[in-house]
């Protein structure tokens, strides 16, 4: 397993518009991009923080997985994201090592990122997320 | 308010010697450091990836502000660690925009540094504590 840095700290919002501002106001951070990744059920803004990614996260629909995960906890901070070289090889390592895994394969994630989840009771109850290194990320 | 980088993510863990067994084995990541620091009843281990430091922290007294964690929340990411040049300037700006404060002054940290915790009714349900710049920290 080579986790080579961190990629993102997620933090799940009930309105994307009142998050940005805030982060702004309070933090003067902006956000680079926004997307919505219909297959997740979320809509995500990333805002580059020194070459991290902090990316808010809404429910694009009820019952998606954020959604569900702000009825049972409110918003807050969702999950961890770790760069690696190959989420096929992370995975297998995982599986090795007896680490639940939610995604058994990589699959495409936001920005066009290979991604995978492992479950957050293979890791001390956080959620993280697996991200693909890519040539020409923007920004990194 | 000149947030410079993402400092550290910090996790509360309920056995701090089988946390970083566990992300060791899991994701390859190694202990740089370990502290207690008994004015907040925790003790904590920091991990280097890719210089942002993963914090592991877990309680040393019943009661405290993590034990507390713990038991409302179970194991999981705790508060997210944002590098400012000047916790206090950081302060001033947050109090004008009316941002609620745990910590009203800078006062001490783990690794000596200079730190303050913004209260998650602030930041849209996200303990944020800053964390000073200063020359010469390690490994950054």
């Amino acid at each position: 397993m080579d986790v080579t840095r961190v990629d993102q700290i997620a933090i799940a919002v009930e309105d994307l518009d009142e998050a940005l501002a805030l982060f702004e106001r309070a933090f003067g951070i902006r956000v680079t991009s926004r997307e919505r990744v219909e297959s997740d059920g979320v809509e995500e803004a990333m805002l580059d923080v020194g070459g991290v990614w902090i990316q808010l996260i809404a429910s694009t629909r009820p019952d998606s997985p954020v959604d569900r995960f702000l009825a049972r906890r409110g918003p807050g901070l969702h999950h961890l994201g770790l760069a690696v070289r190959s989420v096929d090889a992370a995975l297998d390592h995982l599986r090795g090592e007896g680490v639940d895994l939610i995604d058994e394969a990589p699959r495409p994630g936001g920005g066009g990122h290979t991604v995978a989840f492992v479950h957050p009771r293979g890791t001390g109850g956080v959620l993280v997320e697996l991200v693909e290194e890519s040539r020409g990320r923007d920004g990194h």
